[in-house]
C-alpha cells in the first residue's frame, strides 16, 4: 500500500487545530471526515492502535470541535481510545505518529499533553462524573463555557454513568451529554436499554404513534377517533408500544434529542448548534458505527478494538507470534475444565475476546455470562452463584477489577465465598500505559483477610492454577498473569497444587532470588547472567504471594545472606513487601531487596522497554542482585 | 417505662419461625405488626441499634415471610440494618436483646448466623447482583423456588443497582426485585427518580390519565374523543405527563407493580400472592415511611437512622458524652476553613449526619454535595471539580471508600488532582463489625502512588491535618480518623503542618513505640504501664503513613534496638508494613514488631473490647512491648 500523503490532502493539510477547522465551510467537513479516515488508517496501519472508536467517532470529532470552543469549552470523553481524531485536531497530527509507542503520546486522553485533554480517561464511564465536576467549577466561578461528555453506549452499562446522571438531574446543571450509541461496545448485548431502544427504532410503532398524532391535529371523525382509541389502549397497556427513548433520560432530568445518524456531519454541526444555544442537562443521542470507513472494519470492528500493524487494504495484522498468549492458554484450560466440572461458571465485564472467554462463550455458552462494563456487579453476582455452590470464575483484567475492590471484600472475602478471580493484564502491560498497568493487583488483594494469590511462572503452571482455583472451596482465589505471550513450555494433564508452597527452580549458593510470576523466568535468565560475574544465584519460584511459602522462605532465609525479591507490581504493599513483613516479624537479620515497580504511575511503552528501564528484565535483574551482592555493609 | 411483656402478646409469643406465622390468619397480621414495633422498640431502646429501617419493613417483613417459604425461597436483603425484624422472625427473637453486642448477633445479614440470611449485607446496593447470582444458580439446578431482593429507594442511587437490573433484564430471570421506597434513604433528596416519582404521584396526572382512559372503554362519542384529543396530545410532547414510574423499570426488562402503601400488610400479602404465580423479572414497588411507628421516628427519621439507648416515649438518647467526636471536629473545622477559602467544596455520599458535613450544609450550602450512596462518582465528581482548581473534600467512611478504589487511582492519583479524602471511621468501629471495620485504609491508600496518608493522634492534629490538606495543592491527601471521642484536647489557631514529618511525643530510652492516629494515645497510655514494668518506652507519633518520616525514623531505628509499629490497621500491607519496607530497604538490622489488626476480619464489639482483644488498647500493648522487649534472642 501506498502511504497517505497528507500533503495532497484538501484541507487536513492545513488543520492543526480547531481554529483551522473553523474556517471551513460546513460542507467541506464531509471530505475532511474521509481526509482524516484516511490518515488515521494509515498511520494506525504502520503503528498499531485502537481504531475501530476512533473511526467511528470521526464525524461526531470535527462536529465537536466545528460548533464548540475549544479548549474553553470542555470535551470530556470517555474511554481515551476513541479521541485519536481529536487528537489530530488538537496539535497531534504529526505526534499521531508516535501514539502508544515509548515517549510518544499516549493512547487515551491526558491532561499533560494538551490544554484539550480536559481530564484522562482509560476506563470507561469516568466522563459524566467528571464533567459534573467541571461544571460545578464553572458555575462558581460565573463561567460560560460548555461543558460536554461524550459516552458509549459500552460505557453507559457501567453504574457509575448513572450515578452520574442521577446526581446532573438533582442540580440540573448546564451539561450536554453525548451517547455515542454504537451498538457494539467492546462486545456486542450487555446494555439492557439498547434492545430496548433497537425494539423502538425498529418496529416502528414509536415513529408510526408520532404521525398518528400529526394526523390527528387535523379535524376529528369517527375515523380518527378509532385510531385515537387505539393510541389511547397502549398507554393502557403499559405505554410500552409508544415510549421513547429519550424517557429514560428525562426522567433523570434531560432534556433529549435524538437518535439521529452520527455519521452525518452536517446535521450534527446543525444540531449541536441549537444545542449549543440551550442550558440545562441534555442528552444528545447518536447512533454510530463503530470501525465504520473500512469493510473490514465495520465487519470485525470487535477484532480491530485494538490492533497490531495491519494491512490496512484487509485489516490483517501482520505477524501473529507462534507461541501462545497467557489469554488463549486460560481460556482453553477453563473450557477444559468447566467440560469435567459443571458447577464451573465463566463471568467476565465486557471483554469475552481481551480476557480468553471468548472460549468458553462459543463451547459452553450457557455457563457464559458477560455483564457490561460492570465489574461490581460481576463480582457479586459471583458471591451470589458461589454461595449457592457454584464456582464462579471472574475474569477481569487486573487494572480493572480495581473497580470491584469493596465487592471483593465486602461480598466474597468476607463471607468466605469461592470465587475464582482470574487477573490478566497483571503487571506492567505496555502501550494503554498508566490507566492500564496491573501495577496494584497484588498490593490491593494482598490486605484482604481470606484471600489466596497465586501468579503463574509459565503456562503450564497457570494451567494447574486454575484448576487448583477450581477445586479450592474454602475462600476467594486469585491468579494473575501478565498480557502477552507464555514461555512456550510444554502443558501436560492438570496437577493439583499445594496452595502456599512454592518451589526452588535453581539451586545456588551466593544469593537467592525469590521472584512471582513472569519474573521467575526474568530471574533464571539473569542467574545465568550472573554466572559471568562468579556469582552462582538460586532462584525461587514463589508461586504463592498469600500465604506466603513459610517454610521455604525459613529455609532460604536460613541459607543465604542476601535475598532480593522480584515482582511485576508496586513495591508498596506487595510480594517483597509480604516477604519483608515475614522476615522482621519473625526476626530474620538477612539483608534483603526489594525489587519491582517503584511507587509512581509507570508511562506507556512495550513492556520489554519498560521492564529494562525499571530494571525487572533479565539484564537489569542481574545488575541489581550483582550491586547487591556486592554491597558489603550497612548501605544506609 | 414499662418493659414490654412479650408472654401478654397475643400472637408474638408464639411466633419464633416463619412457619408459626403462616399459622395466623391473614387479618392477625395488623395486630402482630404492632407487637413486633412495640418488641422491636422495646429491646433496641435499652441497647442501641438501628431502628428507623427495620420499623419502616415491618409489615414487609411479615408479608414476606407469610407468602413465601423462606428458607427455601430467598429473600436477599440490601443494607442488612434493616432485618432485625427479619431475624425476629427467623429463630432470633430472644437472641435480637443481643444485637451489636460483643458475642451476640450481628446487627446485619450473616450467613453464619442463619439459614435464613441468604447473603450479607452492610453495605449498600449489593442485593440485586447477589439474587441474580443465587438465581442463576438456581437456574443450573432446575430448582423452582423464588428469589426476592428488597432494596431501599437509597440504595437504588448506587450504580450497582443499575448495573445488576441492566443484567437481569437482559437475562431475564425469575427475580423480584422489592424497591422500598421511603423518600429518605440515610438522607433525603439524592435520588432523582425519586423526584420524579414523586412529581408523578403527588400531581396526579399519572392518576388522572389512567381514569381517563378506564373511561374510555365505554362507547365513544364526541366528548370522549376531545378527551382523547387532549391525551394523545400529551404523547406529542414527549408523554411526560403520563409516564408512569414503572416504565423506566420496563425499559430494563422488568414487571412493574405499584406504586402500593407498605404499611397495608393485607394488600402487601395480596399482591404479593399474585406475583408468587408470576416468572420474569418483576419489580415492586412499596411506598413505606422510615421509623414508621413512634412519631419521634417518622418525624426525625434520620436521627434514628442509628442510635445509641435511648428514652422509648420520646426517642431521646439518654447520654451524650462530654467529649466532641472526631467526627464534629472535623465537620466545623471545614465551616472556618471553608469561610476562608472559597474553593473548599465539600462533597459526602449521603452521609452528611454521619460523616460531619451536616454543619457546612447547613451554613454554606451552596458547597455542600450530597451525591447519594454513589462513591464512585462522589470521587471523579470531586476529581473533576480538583481539574478546574478547587478543592474538593471527599468525607466518605472508610470503608464505604473502598468503593472508589478505583476512581482514587485511575481518575485522581494518576493525575495528581489535590483530592482531599477525609475517612471518618478508621479502624474498628464497633457494633457495626466485620462489613463497616475501616480496617484497610491504611493498606488499600498505601500502595497508591502521589497519595498522602495522615492520620491525628488528636482533635487538635485533626485540624491542622485538615488545614494542611487543603493548602496541599501536589496531588490526593488523605486523612483518616476514628469513630468516637475525640481526647478531649485544647484545640487552637490552625496550624500548617509539614508534609512528613512525625514527632517524638514522649522520649525514652529501652524501646522505641512508633504509632499512627489514635494508637499514639493508646502508646503514651502503654508507656505508663510499661515504667512500672522498668521500662522506658519512646512514643513516636508518625502522623504520616506515606510519605514516611524518613528522618526520623533513621534516628529511631539508630538509637533502638526495638521498635514497635502500633496502628489501628491490618497488618497486611499498612503502616508497619510500610516501616518494614524502609527498614529492610536501608538495612536495618533492628528488632521490629508490627503490631495492628491480624490478617482476618474482626467480628463486632465495643471498639474498646475489640482493641483489648486484639491488644492495641493501652494494657495490651504494654504487654506486648514488654513480651517484646524481654525477648532476647531471635525467636524463630
Amino acid at each position: 500500500m501506498i502511504d497517505y500523503d497528507i500533503s495532497k490532502s484538501e484541507f487536513l493539510k492545513n488543520i492543526n487545530y480547531p481554529n483551522d477547522l473553523k474556517k471551513l465551510n460546513l460542507m467541506d467537513l464531509r471530505t475532511l471526515a474521509d481526509e482524516v479516515r484516511e490518515y488515521l488508517i494509515d498511520t494506525i496501519s504502520k503503528i498499531g492502535g485502537h481504531l475501530g472508536a476512533s473511526l467511528g467517532v470521526c464525524e461526531l470529532t470535527l462536529a465537536l470541535h466545528y460548533v464548540f470552543n475549544t479548549p474553553d469549552d470542555k470535551i470530556v470523553w470517555d474511554v481515551g481510545h476513541q479521541a485519536y481524531i481529536h487528537k489530530i485536531l488538537t496539535g497531534r497530527k504529526e505526534a499521531l505518529k508516535s501514539i502508544r509507542q515509548k515517549d510518544g503520546i499516549s493512547g487515551f486522553l491526558k491532561r499533560d499533553e494538551s490544554e484539550y485533554d480536559v481530564f484522562g480517561a482509560g476506563h470507561a464511564t469516568t466522563s459524566i462524573s467528571a464533567a459534573l465536576g467541571i461544571a460545578t467549577a464553572r458555575d462558581f466561578l460565573n463561567k460560560k463555557n460548555k461543558v460536554v461528555a461524550v459516552i458509549g453506549d459500552g460505557s453507559m452499562t457501567g453504574g457509575m454513568a448513572y450515578e452520574a446522571m442521577n446526581n446532573i438531574g438533582l442540580l440540573k446543571k448546564d451539561i450536554i451529554v453525548v451517547l455515542n450509541d454504537n451498538k457494539m461496545s467492546i462486545a456486542p448485548n450487555v446494555w439492557s436499554l439498547q434492545n430496548y431502544f433497537n425494539e423502538l427504532m425498529t418496529n416502528d410503532t414509536y415513529n408510526r404513534l408520532r404521525s398518528k398524532v400529526w394526523d390527528m391535529t387535523g379535524a376529528l371523525d369517527k375515523k380518527m377517533s378509532n385510531r385515537l382509541r387505539k393510541a389511547a389502549a397502549k398507554i393502557e397497556g403499559g405505554l410500552k408500544g409508544v415510549i421513547t427513548p429519550g424517557m429514560l433520560f428525562e426522567a433523570l432530568g434531560f432534556r433529549y434529542f435524538g437518535p439521529i445518524n452520527g455519521h452525518n456531519v452536517v446535521n450534527l454541526v446543525k444540531i449541536m448548534e441549537e444545542i449549543y444555544k440551550m442550558s440545562g442537562p441534555i442528552l444528545l443521542h447518536i447512533i454510530t458505527e463503530k470501525g465504520k470507513g473500512p469493510s473490514y472494519a465495520t465487519d470485525h470492528p470487535q477484532k480491530i478494538h485494538a490492533l497490531n500493524p495491519f494491512d490496512k487494504t484487509t485489516g490483517i495484522e501482520y505477524k501473529k507470534s507462534p507461541v501462545t498468549a497467557y489469554t488463549k492458554v486460560f481460556g482453553t484450560a477453563l473450557v477444559e475444565l468447566a467440560k469435567r466440572d459443571e458447577k464451573i461458571v465463566a463471568v467476565n465485564a465486557a471483554m469475552p475476546d481481551g480476557t480468553g472467554l471468548n472460549y468458553i462463550q462459543k463451547e459452553i455458552p450457557e455457563r457464559y455470562f458477560d455483564v457490561g462494563i460492570a465489574e461490581q456487579h460481576a463480582v457479586t453476582f459471583c458471591a451470589g452463584l458461589a454461595a449457592e455452590g457454584f464456582t464462579p470464575v471472574a475474569a477481569i483484567y487486573s487494572t480493572f477489577l480495581q473497580r470491584a475492590f469493596d465487592q471483593i471484600i465486602h461480598d466474597v472475602a468476607i463471607q468466605k465465598l469461592p470465587v475464582v478471580f482470574v487477573l490478566d493484564r497483571g503487571g506492567l502491560v505496555g502501550a494503554d500505559g498508566p490507566t492500564h498497568h496491573g501495577a496494584f493487583d497484588l498490593s490491593y488483594l494482598r490486605l484482604i483477610p481470606n484471600m489466596v494469590i497465586m501468579s503463574p511462572k509459565d503456562e503450564n503452571e497457570l494451567r494447574n492454577m486454575l484448576y487448583t482455583a477450581t477445586l479450592y472451596k474454602r475462600g476467594p482465589i486469585a491468579m494473575r498473569y501478565p498480557r502477552g505471550n507464555a514461555l512456550g513450555v510444554q502443558t501436560g494433564q492438570f496437577q493439583k497444587m499445594e496452595i502456599g508452597k512454592g518451589e526452588t527452580v535453581k539451586e545456588g549458593k551466593d544469593i537467592a532470588i525469590v521472584a512471582i510470576g513472569n519474573m521467575v523466568k526474568h530471574s533464571l535468565d539473569a542467574a545465568e547472567l550472573l554466572k559471568d560475574k562468579n556469582i552462582d544465584a538460586e532462584i525461587i519460584n514463589a508461586r504463592f504471594v498469600k500465604p506466603l511459602d513459610i517454610e521455604l522462605l525459613t529455609d532460604v532465609f536460613g541459607r543465604f545472606k542476601k535475598i532480593i525479591t522480584v515482582e511485576d507490581n508496586t513495591i508498596a504493599g506487595g510480594f517483597g513487601s509480604a516477604v519483608a513483613e515475614f522476615a522482621v516479624q519473625n526476626n530474620f537479620k538477612n539483608d534483603i531487596l526489594i525489587h519491582g515497580i517503584p511507587d509512581r504511575f509507570i508511562e506507556h511503552g512495550k513492556p520489554e522497554e519498560l521492564h529494562a528501564d525499571l530494571k525487572i528484565d533479565a539484564t537489569g535483574i542481574a545488575g541489581v542482585a550483582e550491586e547487591f551482592f556486592n554491597k558489603q555493609k550497612i548501605y544506609v
